[in-house]
């Protein structure tokens, strides 16, 4: 069984999700039968969407150490539960001496699996402005479909308002409305491109019934079936 | 902020909550704020009740390699959730060259804090036969009182078959006859003093009245004192 290895920290809440998803997916009776798995969950990697959108510091160089160290530790495998900061996996690669699985590209992979060839995507601002997911499912003949302008602030205020805020309360009216106008578009599926949004489509009322891909669900997934072979 | 070392893996979903804990704890408003924690979930390590009572193989060298490993990391203190991991802290201790919280220790501080004089300490038999708190706590004059040995037999049942076994409707009936009889004995609290049990207080109905010291809260709120000094 090979030792996956975590790039965290980005944000830890998503590194805890990703953990227990792989610990809770993986076919074990006991300790034993579970995966090795090391993490570094690095809070010290500058923000990605600042990096991004506003001239932050960059986050390659800690985003380096961290694989070092994971490698350091034995880790067979990388995977790194953040959206954004795949934006920079091409340029971390050459410093990776292991596999390095990438989220997006299973994620595409999945929705291809579903036979989904239109796909609703939400995400921050960050991600959608970066062409994350553009970039790797418009070559691959996956068609992407994004809120409007007002479904983009509703996904945005769901993330900071509702989920960070802890706000449970959260009106998700004016939010099912442009879910419904990306379905009516011909979104097969929503890909839920923030860690954020899978917390908020378990915990809102009216928002469960949406078919949707969950990429850190996938991710660990496909992580599982890396390490068991 | 200094760096955790989690020495994990014992089992993986309680290494997943002491994580969880520490993240949601931390009062932290971006990544940036939040503790760089790195931790080596390590599936290898031999089954701890099965060396202690039952002649299995030593699970010393493997924590030793955990231990060294996430020292590499740059951990620069470590923790271990697991209370019957803590039967080898003493062996482990001469191969640490970083501070080392006792989640035994830590635990009878906090029961001290609250002014807990005689405890009730529900465990399993491994940590019960181990003395593993017995050794802590009677030295400190912090009393501690078992259940008899059908309650001990409901302690088990109530983690073996209904946390771990994933049954919702368990029937927590006998247990808190048990439980009530340890407090008509004088135990002023209960501690869970067992990964599985605080799942199963927050999941039970008519168990969440009982007053409760939870081992691996209050190693989350040392750590989180530690590392942000």
């Amino acid at each position: 069984m090979k030792k996956i290895g975590i790039l965290g920290g980005m944000g830890p809440m998503a590194t805890v999700d990703l953990f227990q998803r792989i610990v809770t997916g993986t076919p074990a009776r006991s300790d034993g039968e579970h995966i090795h798995i090391v993490i570094d969950n690095n809070t010290a990697i500058p923000d990605r969407t600042r990096a991004l959108l506003h001239g932050g510091a960059d986050p390659l160089p800690e985003m380096v150490n961290s694989a070092i160290r994971l490698e350091a530790m034995g880790a067979d495998f990388l995977i790194m539960p953040c959206n954004t900061a795949h934006a920079f996996y091409d340029r971390l690669l050459p410093f990776v001496h292991v596999p390095f699985l990438h989220m997006i590209r299973e994620t595409l992979e999945e929705t291809r699996r579903r036979g989904v060839r239109k796909a609703g995507l939400l995400a921050t601002d960050g991600t959608l402005r970066a062409r994350i997911y553009h970039d790797v499912f418009e070559p691959a003949g996956v068609a992407l479909i994004e809120p409007d302008t007002k479904g983009r602030e509703e996904v945005m205020g769901l993330i900071y308002k509702g989920v960070k805020a802890g706000k449970r309360d959260y009106d998700t009216g004016p939010l099912r409305r442009a879910l419904d106008d990306m379905l009516s578009r011909g979104a097969q599926a929503l890909i839920l491109g923030c860690t954020e949004l899978p917390l908020a489509f378990a915990q809102y009322e009216g928002l469960s019934a949406y078919p949707t891909i969950d990429p850190t669900a996938v991710l660990a997934q496909a992580a599982i079936r890396e390490a068991m072979g």
